[in-house]
Order: C-alpha cells, then structure tokens, then sequence
C-alpha cells in the first residue's frame, strides 16, 4: 500500500511553518532559517547539500526518514517560489540547482500549469491544478507504487491533513514565537484521534511530534 | 527579589488554553480533562484534591514546583468561575470548595469588583480591576516579598507576557488538536529572545516547556 508522508516539517510553537514576507531572499519570510536550525547540522541536510560529515544523532535519525520508500513529492506552489499568480519567469525552476534533492516526479500544485521541467538525477516539476485528491491520485500514478511524500508549504500540508489523505505527518516543534506567517494547525481539531503520536524532544531544543495513522 | 512565575499551564498543539464553550459544567469547554491527562495521576494533584498516591516522575517533578516560594495568585475572572459581566451570584466561591489549594491572597482580575471573600486554609480572593502592572503591584504587596504566580487563563497569562512581566513560564504542550478555544501565543512574537527555553517530553507524551528570563 502506497502511503502518504510528510517528513521535517517544522513549526514555530505557536504554529507557523512559515513567516510573513516570504521573497526571492528569504523563502520563509521574517523566519529567517530560525525554523530549520536544528535541522543544518544534521548529517541528512548536509548530504542534501553535496557535503560531508555532520550530526549523527536522534535528529538525523528523525530526519534521514524522509526519502527512503518515496516515489513522487507533492509541494504547494509557494514551496517551488517566490512567483505569485501567473508565471512570468519560466526560467525559474526552483531554489534547488540543476540537481534537486528530490530525484523522483514532484508535482506543484498550482492554478497556473505550465509544461513540465525535467531536472538532473531524476527529478522532473509537473504543474497541476486539482483537489488534493486529484493530486494525489496523479503523483501515485507518478510513484511507481511507492509512498508519496507532501513536501509542504504549511498550506499544502493543511489541505491533504483536512483531506484526511496524510498516513505518516512527522512535525518539529521549534520553541520559538513566530507570531505571523502561515499557521499548519488552522481546521485541524481532533486530528490526533485518527493517530498514535509520539512527542519526543532532543537537546537541539526541539520537539519531534510523530503521528501515525492507526 | 519577588519573581513573577506561571505553572503547569497546559496548551494544546494548536495553541489553545482552553476550549470553546465554557461553563459550569465544562470549565474548559469542549476541551473538557484532555489538557490535564497528564496532571491527575501526579502526586502533585492528588494531594491538592486531599488524596494520597499518585505518580512522582518527571511530570509530578515539573508540577510541584508550582507552590514553592508562593505568597500570592493572580488570576482572570474566567478562571475564578463562569460568571461573565456584573458578578449576580456573590455565593459562588470558586471551583475549589470551602478550602482552596492556594493558601495564599489570590487577586481575581476583573472589571466588576467585589468585596474579597476569606475562604479556609488561608486563601483570600480579592477583585481588582487594573493593568497588569497594577495588579502585580497589589499582588506584591500580599504576597509579603515572596513570588507571585500567574495562574491562568491564557488570556490573563498572554497580557502578563505581553507585558514582559513574567519570569518563569512552563507550558505543557499537549499534542490534541483543539481548533477552537482561546489561544495563549498570540501577539507575544520573539517572546522567547528574553528567556532560556527548555523543552523535555515524558512518557505521558506531553512537552514541558520552560521559559527562563535571562
């Protein structure tokens, strides 16, 4: 059974997983890197990046879980850019390089398609516009029967949560207080009855919040 | 120096203190105990309620601390009981019976002031009306030079935060979903530049969060 995850997806403790201001320079906006500084040292991140070394710990083991078994990415289409509305930069093709991270299908979930982008090492951009479900249901016919990542931002990981199409939602609490932003949590009451959660906090100072679909 | 603490004061994953719909029946409204799961088993609680037993791990460890140095309480009006606007019934007391946990002065925050009330054990309820600044003032003054302890509700604990007057702030983060109540993080953006923050989960499987003032 092909399931659907989501992997690193870090918020403020008061439950923004992005800031406002979101630009070309700064992706999450007044955040800064302040909500992925647990996750830079880790030997995953590093390794994403082409480099060596790095944390072997709880929090890479946390967050090493992220690839194995995916077969397609789903990420909203403010995950991919800065561009807002119709896209008048097509030379744009994501803040990865040639070579993303990613090396499988990712679909954009957009209201503004456009052709295709096929990157190096296996990744290729699909634009669609669609429910959740729909997105879904093209990005597991793109995963080759293996699981389906949602690679955020904090709406897009919102929607498939509401939807209830999300089986493994892995969240790190990060103790500070954005404030404003994008909150993940909105819509979202009794979430964790469908769910075994699992809180467990490192000396990073963050909490890793696992739920488990029962 | 007479510190300023807030103890044991649950929020869930979404951020809220308390649920929607308070009332006599429901004093956290549709939150109903899932914000104190954690609490009851304590030894801590069970002898606030005049019990013996009770669990004395890490949970019990983080509670106790609540009284320790105390010499008086201020709490919101929607904490000492359901009543809103001009108090109509002056028999009602309080949630905690004829002799309160508190044993100290608690200062009650409220735009309709009343003559105090003596309960046994040492407790006094006094109703003051007055910024926060003005009812630690009072609150200082009762608590004969030892701390005072912020006590609740989230909307009384975010005006003494907003209104840097806090020293100690635990919050137990509680991983249910809400989604409606009234929210503790809001407007307190960089709360945590002025603190040292700890986070621990327990077996429980909720996340003490201390805030140090540096």
């Amino acid at each position: 059974m092909s399931l659907v995850r989501v992997h690193n997806f870090a918020v403020s403790l008061d439950g923004f997983g992005t800031g406002e201001g979101q630009s070309l320079e700064s992706p999450f906006g007044h955040a800064g890197g302040r909500l992925h500084e647990w996750f830079f040292p880790t030997r995953t991140f590093r390794a994403m990046q082409g480099n060596d070394g790095g944390s072997t710990g709880v929090d890479n083991a946390m967050a090493q879980t992220w690839d194995a078994g995916i077969g397609a990415e789903i990420m909203g289409r403010n995950k991919f850019g800065p561009q807002r509305g119709p896209w008048e930069d097509h030379d744009w093709t994501g803040w990865w390089g040639p070579n993303p991270p990613f090396h499988t299908p990712v679909y954009v979930r957009t209201h503004h398609p456009r052709p295709s982008v096929r990157m190096e090492g296996g990744t290729t951009f699909h634009f669609v516009d669609g429910t959740p479900e729909e997105v879904l249901r093209q990005a597991r016919d793109g995963a080759g029967g293996l699981d389906v990542r949602i690679g955020g931002g904090p709406s897009t990981v919102r929607d498939f949560l509401a939807a209830d199409l999300v089986d493994h939602l892995h969240v790190v609490v990060v103790p500070i207080l954005l404030g404003r932003g994008v909150r993940l949590w909105d819509r979202l009451e009794a979430l964790e009855e469908r769910f075994d959660v699992e809180s467990v906090s490192t000396p990073a100072g963050v909490t890793h919040v696992t739920f488990t679909r029962r």
